[in-house]
C-alpha cells in the first residue's frame, strides 16, 4: 500500500523543483493531460470542473451587466485577418493556417482564430447602424489557437487554450472607457475573491499592450518562484478596429460615428496560478469558493458488521451538507482502502475531509481535516454543519491572506540599476523603479535582466527621482518581473 | 411604422415558400447570421440563449447519470485519425487540414476535428488501466468542423457546428449496450419534451451507420416540407476503437480485456428542427420550456402622465412572475413604439405578451396574449400568474400534439414499388415499406427517388410481405424519407 501511495503521489517538492512539482500536480491530479498533437493539452475532468465553477461564476456576473454570450467561427479568412494592420502583424507568427479541405486546395488560407477581434468586428459593422443598437455587449466561451515554439507548460502555455473574449462596441469614448474598467474590476474580484489569489492592477507599457489596442490593462500574479503571471487584460480599442472594419452609426446627432470598443479575456491560465499559488508538497490546494469538491466524506470500517452503519452516518451527514450548499462527495468505493483515499482527496486538493468510523459514531463525532493544515479536528455530531461552514470561509481568507502576505513580501524598490539587476537575478519578485517611458530603457532592461515591465499601476506612483535606466527625467514607478 | 415593420418582419409564407421562409426567421429573429468564412455560421445571443437551455437541461441530465466534461483539442494529428481506417475513410472528405503555423510548414497534417473518437480514445489508452478505471463516461461541449461543398443552410448544414459529443468506455458488453439505449431514451426526453419535436427511434442501416459503428442508434423528426431530420445519433462501437487504439484493461477475472465503447451526439441543428417545427408567418414560435424568454411585459403609454403608473405596474407584474420562475422580460425601451415591440417579440416567438395600459389599471386587469393563438385575453390582476403559468403549460402540450398529429398524418405504408416512390416524389413525408435488408435495394431506392432508410424501428415490426424493391423475403419494415 505505502509504495501505491508514493506511487500516486507528488514526489517534487515545491520549494526544490519548482517546474517538475507543478507538472507532477497536474497530471497526477488528473487536472490535465498531454495530447497527441504537441503542444496541446486536454483538459480532464478535474480540471473542467474548475474551469465550469469559473465559467459558472463570471458569466453570472458578465449577464448580470448586460452582455450576452454569442458564437463566431473558429475560421477566418486571411484577407479579414489582415484588415487592422499591427493586430495582423501581431499574431501571424503565431496562427496555425489551414489550407485545403478534403482534396480540395482553398482559394485562400484560412487562419485558425488567435483571437476574434476581426470576424466579430466584420459582423458588428452589419449589426450596427443606429445608436439604438449600441451599447453592443458580447461575450465567446471558445478556444483559440497561437502556435507555441518554445516550450509548453499545461494551463500557462500551450497552443490551444479555452478561454472567455468579450467584445463590446459603445456610442461614446466614454463608455468604452467605462467597460474597460467595469470588466478589469471584475476580473480582480474573481481573481481575488474566488481563487484568492492577490493581483497588482494596472497598465501595460506601449510594448507590451495588445496589439491593436490604445491601451491594454492587466491583472498581474506573483508566483512562488518569483516570476509574474498575466491573469487577464482588458482593452481599450478606440476606434481602431471600428474604423478598418467600418462599424459606423448613425448618432442621436443625426451625423455619422464610429464606434468605441473594447476587448478582454481570462483564460484556463487561472488555473495554473491556483495550483502555484496554494499547492503544496501532498498536491494542490483549492479555495472552497472554486473547488468542485468542497467536503468529501471517507467511511471507516474494516469488517461488515461496521459497514452499514457507518455508511448510513455518512449518507445522513452528506445530506445534511448538502442542504447547506456544501458540495458534499461520499466517497463509498469498496476496492481503494481509507489510506489510499486521504491521500487521493490530498493530492486533488478537497478543502476539507470528514472521516467517520464506529468509534466515532459511538462518540457521537466525526474527524474533520482542513487540506491547508492537516490536523485532525474532532466535532460534535449536531455542530458538524456549523464546523464545516466556517472552517471553509476561513479556509478561504486563509489563503488569500497567505498569498497576499507573500506578494507584499515579494514586491520591492530599486533605486539603483544595479539593484534593479540583482533583485532580478534572485528571482525576488516584483521590483518596482523609476522609468522614463522610453522603450530603449525596456527593452535594455529586458536583454539585460530577462525582465519585463509587468505594469504601471493604475493610481500612477509619484516617482521622486530618475529613470532607473537612463537617469532621464521618470515618468513613472514601473513594476518590473520575469514572467511566464 | 408600417413600413418599418414589414422590413423587420417575415415576408415569405411558410406554406408558400418553406426555404425562404425558414431563412428569414433564422436571419430576421436574430438567432444566426453568415460569416465572412464561406458555409460557416455564427450563432448571435438570442441562438446562442436558446443553445444555453439546451445545453444546461441536457447537461444537468448527463451529471445525474455520471457523465463528467472534458475538453480535447481542436487539432488532431493525420496519423492518429487515420488508426482507425473506415472511421477515417469516411470522415476525410471534409476534414480541413492544418498544413503550417506562421511561417513553418508542419511535419505532420493536423485536421480539425471532424469528431473526437481518435484523440479521445488515444488518450483512453492511457487512462485505463483495469476494471476499477470503468465506466469512463465523459462528454464534450464543443465545435466540430466538416467542411460542406453543397449548399449550406444555417443550424442544418454548415462547415462547423456546436454540439456536444459523448465519449464512454465500458467493462462488458452488455454495459455499452445499455448506455447506447440510456443515451437514447435523454435524447428522446429533450426533444419530445423540452423542444415539443415529435421522433420516431430506430436503427440506421448498414450504410447509414456511423463509420465505426457496430451500430447506430437515431432520432428521426418530420419536418413540414416532409424531409426527415436527424436529431440525434447514439452508436455502439463495440470494440472496434479499443482494439485499434489499444484500450485495455485487467478484468475484475485477472485477464486482460479491451474496453466496450458508445459515442454520442446531438447538435445546434435541433434548433434549425424547433424553428421549422412550430414557426409560423409572423416568424418564431417557442415551446416555452426552451424560451429563453416566457413572457414579455409590453408598457402602453402615450403621455408622460401615464408613464410612471404603468411602468411600476409592469414592474410589479414582472417581480411576482419571476418569483414564480416565469422568465419574464419588461422591455421598457422609450425609443420604439408598443406596436413595433409586438411584432418584434412576434418575430421572436416568445411564447407570451403581458400588455397593460391605463385603462388595464383601471379595470384591474392585465392583456395576455399566446404566440401560437394570437387572441387577446383579459386577466384578472390577482389571476395573472396562474393564468400564465397555466397558458405556458397549454402551450408546451399543444405545439406538441399539434407536430405528433402532423407526423402521424405524413407517416405511410407503401406496399408496391409505385406507391412507395410516388409518396416521394410528393414529400409526403415518411413511407414504411417492407426491405430485404440488402444494401443494393435501399440503394436502388436512392438513386430513383432521393430517399434514404431513415431508420428502422427499434421494437422491429413485422413486415408480412416481401421486400418493397426486389420482392424477395422482407426482413424489416424500414421508414423512407427523403432528408436533410
Amino acid at each position: 500500500m505505502v509504495s501505491e501511495i508514493r506511487e500516486i503521489g507528488v514526489t517534487a517538492g515545491k520549494a526544490n523543483d519548482f517546474s517538475e512539482w507543478y507538472t507532477q500536480v497536474v497530471m497526477k491530479a488528473e487536472l490535465a493531460d498531454y495530447s497527441a498533437a504537441k503542444g496541446f493539452m486536454i483538459l480532464r475532468p478535474y480540471g473542467y470542473a474548475i474551469w465550469e465553477r469559473i465559467q459558472k461564476l463570471l458569466d453570472r456576473e458578465l449577464k448580470k451587466l448586460g452582455h450576452q454570450n454569442i458564437y463566431f467561427p473558429v475560421l477566418i479568412p486571411e484577407s479579414l485577418l489582415a484588415k487592422e494592420a499591427d493586430h495582423f502583424a501581431g499574431f501571424t507568427p503565431q496562427v496555425f493556417w489551414v489550407t485545403s479541405a478534403g482534396d480540395t486546395t482553398l482559394g485562400e488560407r484560412l487562419a485558425t482564430r488567435p483571437t476574434s477581434e476581426a470576424i466579430a468586428y466584420a459582423s458588428f459593422s452589419k449589426w450596427v447602424k443606429s445608436w439604438r443598437d449600441l451599447p453592443l455587449l458580447l461575450n465567446c466561451w471558445n478556444s483559440v489557437l497561437r502556435a507555441e515554439i518554445k516550450g509548453t507548460k499545461p494551463f500557462i502555455r500551450t497552443s490551444e487554450f479555452l478561454w472567455q473574449e468579450g467584445h463590446t462596441a459603445h456610442e461614446k469614448e466614454a463608455d468604452a472607457e467605462e467597460e474597460v474598467y467595469r470588466i478589469l474590476e471584475l476580473y480582480r474580484s474573481l481573481i481575488e475573491k474566488i481563487l484568492a489569489v492577490p493581483v497588482y492592477v494596472g497598465y501595460k507599457s506601449e510594448k507590451e499592450k495588445f496589439v491593436g489596442a490604445e491601451y491594454t490593462t492587466t491583472l498581474e500574479a506573483l508566483m512562488p518562484d518569483g516570476r509574474a503571471l498575466q491573469m487577464g487584460t482588458s482593452h481599450n480599442l478606440g476606434q481602431n478596429f471600428s474604423k478598418p472594419f467600418e462599424i459606423r452609426f448613425l448618432g442621436q446627432d443625426n451625423k455619422e460615428h464610429f464606434a468605441w470598443q473594447t476587448s478582454w479575456g481570462v483564460s484556463w491560465r487561472l488555473i495554473g496560478a491556483l495550483i502555484m499559488t496554494h499547492g503544496d508538497d501532498k498536491g494542490l490546494v483549492l479555495p472552497p469558493r472554486i473547488a468542485p469538491i468542497h467536503c468529501v466524506i471517507v467511511p471507516i470500517y474494516y469488517n461488515v458488521k461496521d459497514r452499514e452503519e457507518v455508511r448510513s452516518e455518512c449518507e445522513r451527514i452528506q445530506q445534511s451538507l448538502k442542504k447547506r450548499k456544501v458540495r458534499t462527495h461520499l466517497d463509498d468505493r469498496d476496492h481503494y482502502t481509507p489510506g489510499w483515499k486521504f491521500h487521493n482527496w490530498e493530492l486533488k486538493g478537497v478543502p476539507l475531509r470528514i472521516e467517520i468510523g464506529p468509534r466515532d459514531i459511538k462518540a457521537g463525532e466525526i474527524v474533520m481535516v482542513r487540506r491547508d493544515q492537516g490536523k485532525k479536528v474532532h466535532v460534535r455530531n449536531d455542530l458538524v454543519e456549523t464546523a464545516v461552514i466556517n472552517s471553509l470561509r476561513e479556509m478561504q481568507e486563509n489563503l488569500y491572506e497567505s498569498a497576499q502576505a507573500s506578494l507584499r513580501d515579494r514586491t520591492t524598490y530599486a533605486q539603483e540599476y544595479s539593484e534593479l539587476m540583482s533583485y532580478i537575478q534572485k528571482d525576488f519578485g516584483f521590483v518596482k523603479a523609476a522609468w522614463c517611458g522610453d522603450e530603449s530603457c525596456e527593452e535594455r532592461v529586458k536583454d539585460e535582466t530577462g525582465a519585463d515591465i509587468r505594469l504601471i499601476p493604475l493610481t500612477r506612483e509619484e516617482a521622486r527621482t530618475t529613470c532607473v535606466v537612463c537617469r532621464k527625467e521618470s515618468k513613472h514607478v514601473a513594476y518590473f518581473a520575469k514572467a511566464y
